[in-house]
């Protein structure tokens, strides 16, 4: 069916059958001339194709000059000496550097290159080559939209405040522990979108609809659930032993969680597979919040 | 001195002087079959490269099947037929939808397509083609980390609780709103560090040394600090017109600060030209964090 896959593997060498053949062992530099996330994030995503590797992880920021293009080729030349066979994924804007880094001993996979000289030819125009991805005067108020949704999201967590309610752009609902702080957080900072949450316990369910001070808000809720599993040990870690914590509390809560969501039109999505940014990108899809 | 940029400059046309060329406008599709971060990330770092081009931008997350891709061919269509030129970026990895997406009317850049095929061939094996990239057991663990990070960094906000400061990866000191919280959370939310932060206020600057509590731990403060003028226009958001928000009070808690941490000999950065992001990435470095 795959001969590639099996030509490959063979490569590898003749082991006997039940004898795993040593696994490849790597280093990887993620070189970047700002933060480095870029170059990290599709790197990482990059190399998670390749499960059977094992790849040691740098990042190496603020690559911004040659000195520091000398520092990255001796930490480079030290993992290639050690064997680690590197790899270099960088994001490094500036022509000369990028020309520095590609001397390398390493296989060095130049992420923005390419696709640069494709715009280029694309747009007509020549690239600015400026370093770092987000300067300019879109920061300040970008800044100031990400701090606002950070210290609103800490006050609106878990109910605890319901002052600003009204200006949420989205209220997270859930039983406790099912991941709404942190997908919270992650929808403040990273979209600087008005998140609140609000926990739904034993109280909540005898009624037929969402919390009270949420009924205005219906059109804005967005329900989490998970699996009980999941859930009970989630909360043995907090509370070990507890009712709380027990199987059959946590299968009513999220049975009688679900069934409220359903009656109150609350859009809702299981955590248990998901990541905080799956988690994340599904709601701002669904509550269509994408800008 | 730079040809290329004359001669492409040249071929948008000849503007009389004076009269500048209408902006060339355009729309960017980042296409995932995940959450779309890494597409939307590279794909508006690539376009930061230019600034003279407006774009619209459209994540287009989850797009794991032929139903999807034909969703995504009919949006990019209606941007083309719109006369916006559209450029696709596409992070897909299945070989068959990737096929599918080059179809678009459109410029395709495939951010893994090359990258991929060049690690297959150093590594001697082929990639698992898995949508999405964080997949797998990893995962669980990440999550408990990042739960356990930002509830930590809300209960340590601001100085509110000291109750587990022994158990800080740093602990950000600064005075009044110079971005303590949102980096804060940053670094919570991407690397799962315990972050305590604690306000300088005038009370702590009589003082030769740290505020109290934190003098223990003064190997893993890190300091914040950044301009008078920006201190002031961030306060004054807070509370126009007070004594708090002056050009003075702000000139005077910053110049304390600094004196401060030169005296603790606390490392520090100034916050007013840096985002979140780049802030984070000092701190790590500085405070030697990256794994």
């Amino acid at each position: 069916m795959d001969d590639r896959q099996t030509t490959l593997t063979g490569a590898l060498g003749d082991e006997s059958p039940g004898r795993s053949a040593p696994r490849q062992r790597r280093a990887a530099f993620f070189v970047s001339d700002s933060t480095g996330i870029t170059a990290e994030t599709l790197g990482s995503a990059l190399l998670a194709n390749f499960p059977g590797i094992d790849v040691e992880h740098h990042t190496l920021p603020f690559v911004d000059g040659d000195v520091r293009v000398e520092e990255v080729l001796a930490e480079v030349g030290r993992a290639a000496a050690a064997g680690l066979a590197p790899v270099v994924f960088t994001t490094v804007k500036q022509a000369s550097l990028r020309i520095g880094l590609s001397a390398a001993p390493a296989l060095v996979i130049d992420l923005l290159g390419g696709p640069l000289a494709r715009l280029e030819e694309a747009f007509g125009v020549r690239s600015s080559e400026l370093p770092g991805a987000y300067h300019g005067l879109g920061d300040l108020e970008k800044y100031h939209r990400r701090m606002r949704a950070v210290e609103y999201a800490i006050e609106h967590d878990d109910g605890q405040s319901l002052r600003a309610l009204d200006l949420a752009d989205v209220i997270i609902v859930a039983p406790s522990r099912c991941g709404k702080t942190p997908t919270t957080m992650y929808l403040a900072l990273q979209y600087g979108l008005l998140v609140a949450n609000y926990p739904l316990t034993d109280d909540d369910f005898p009624t037929e609809t969402l919390p009270g001070p949420l009924v205005r808000f219906a059109a804005r809720c967005f329900g989490l659930t998970t699996t009980p599993v999941r859930l009970t040990e989630v909360r043995t870690q907090r509370r070990p032993r507890s009712r709380y914590a027990s199987l059959e509390q946590c299968t009513l809560e999220l049975r009688r969680a679900e069934e409220l969501y359903r009656r109150a039109g609350v859009p809702f999505v299981n955590s248990s597979t998901k990541s905080v940014e799956e988690m994340s990108a599904v709601i701002l899809q669904t509550m269509k919040l994408r800008t």
